[in-house]
């Protein structure tokens, strides 16, 4: 656990340097972050060291902007009946889920969700008031892995809510650095050999 | 218009060859439509010289599940209230379609839709019954093209609606064949060149 | 192991419905499995069942053609050296194979390749002659998945390459059934209950 | 036509919101762009406002790393032989463009490149010495779209090829400003009303 008022904005670069998977909740204070924490954040996870999950208000976090590459706009409003619904039961991050599970009270977030098309797309939520929303959504970037997941407003009891844990396990181990066959070059190196060379 | 009980199901061969655009949609007699026209048709959407357009019941239609590789199966129930929403406003499909629009009384089709996952996801709906659908989605097959659209239910009164004509009408300029720069070739022809050849 | 001229084609109910991941590799018989076979393993694909792995000339096999939909055309030339890049290197199909390995040879597949837009495209191939060909290419259909990889011809020797057999193994953990949470059902339900109902 | 030594390098605000499609060449100077004019050029793209085409070392321009979300990392060589596979015959930026095309002497630039997967991969190339390399390949971001091209390199002749020409106008076409069917909102805003008073 980290807070924003923690020394180095609690991700000093010892930590960050041993983080595989990082989860970011944060819903006011986004402005504060610094932009250099969030470059090399980007640059850990497009390096696929680090792996991000966003978690509800983060889909403004200058972290999920710049990463995925997006205003993470969307449309929000007032607490509601929420219903989570399994578009992908084969996807390791639904590992376990039901078709669908309810939470009684959570913040409305709606479409449209000006997010790039993802990758996977996860779970999709209804609300009460007529609105929906594409809740559980997966992107690759570089060599890492996002997940980002509506459920977590801070006067509501997602994360009680058993399926939501669930959730955020399964993509704990969905988004944790893979086991890449080869050293990474940074930059962009210049090639001196042939690959034609190679056969006999 | 062709019809199940014309000559040859509707589609005679000197038909079909000069179809550009198919609009598909049927309820119940999916079973009827012989397996040789669906494997032609499948073959012309392949090739790129028809376009298929599915609407509502035809999710279930030998057309849908032989072009899309599926199942086409989800699941249904009481004609209720449902809001369609644009998920994806920049594309042609979605071209002059506001944010949302409802319909008083459409037949319920949900989630979990077994398709592949679409190439574009254009429209998702709500229902009153706490139910989601992925209700306009495209699909990419060979040269063709193929999209879905869920409203069409033959008591209800979707089709008067004028954006859900807007969107037909998208469709039907989307899913037309391309201009394709060279010959096709059927088959898996043998390749007697070397491409090294053609540099001077 | 089991063969075309085998008892059921080799693949009777009882061992089928046993199969967790079929690997499928064909050559010249193709027109010969039985239509009912073909059919019997789709199902079992779509269902999350059975996982899917079709090695080299089994892209013109009729089970590859019918579950992923598409003619599985290519084209095709002599033998020739083959160099395979790792074009997503972070894929749990691509774990722990190098940025790319040498063939020397292999039969010409090559471009276009009229398969639908692939879920992830891990492999790409670069052959002596000025071809290219996306060799290593996945699919998710409904429950299952499906993985397509060139190399394979009888004449060379492919099959001992030890990133070659890295990448069916990986291929093989990939595919296999996901721990789906819910009972799937067969067909297209009618649901008789109200979700908004769940909420106290 | 706009130059880094222009004043406001060439795009001061006045001509930006006039811009319905930018196209970006440049080889060494990414870092004198400034950050502000970046910032931008990435927000009216997510807007929908203008579509961005980046060619050639565009790769490592900051709009392209900024706008699509990588590093932009690739390796690159020597000048050799390409040749230019189309992948997505169907697709309106290959209107009109044959199977393959050569270019006689075009810098290297070779896989793995660190992109996230791309909306549509339309173009492949293979070069000369043994490398292969996703040459044409578009990113849906917001509202916007975005295409990126290989060809280009300064001391070649590239841009004269008739073929490169073509794509290059092919995709002015497809990443200009769509036919949104609403204004879209700025920044995240509160929704006031339910859809679900709409009904009558």
């Amino acid at each position: 656990m980290a807070a924003l008022d923690d020394p180095c904005q609690g991700l000093p670069d010892e930590l960050l340097e041993k983080t595989d998977v990082l989860i970011w909740w944060g819903h006011m204070a986004h402005g504060e972050v610094s932009d250099e924490l969030v470059e090399k954040i980007r640059q850990r996870v497009y390096a696929g060291k680090t792996g991000l999950i966003v978690l509800h208000s983060g889909h403004h976090s200058k972290v999920f902007k710049q990463v995925v590459g997006t205003t993470g706009n969307l449309s929000w409003g007032r607490d509601q009946k929420e219903v989570v619904w399994n578009l992908m039961p084969s996807h390791p991050i639904a590992a376990g889920i039901p078709e669908h599970f309810t939470l009684d009270l959570e913040e409305l977030y709606c479409e449209p969700f000006y997010i790039p098309q993802p990758d996977a797309l996860v779970f999709g939520s209804w609300y009460e008031d007529g609105f929906i929303f594409r809740s559980g959504v997966c992107f690759l970037r570089g060599l890492g892995k996002v997940f980002y997941f509506q459920p977590g407003h801070e006067f509501d009891r997602s994360f009680y809510n058993p399926y939501v844990q669930r959730i955020i396990k399964n993509a704990v181990y969905w988004v944790k650095p893979a086991d890449v066959g080869y050293t990474v070059p940074e930059g962009a190196p210049n090639v001196t050999f042939k690959v034609t060379d190679e056969f006999n």
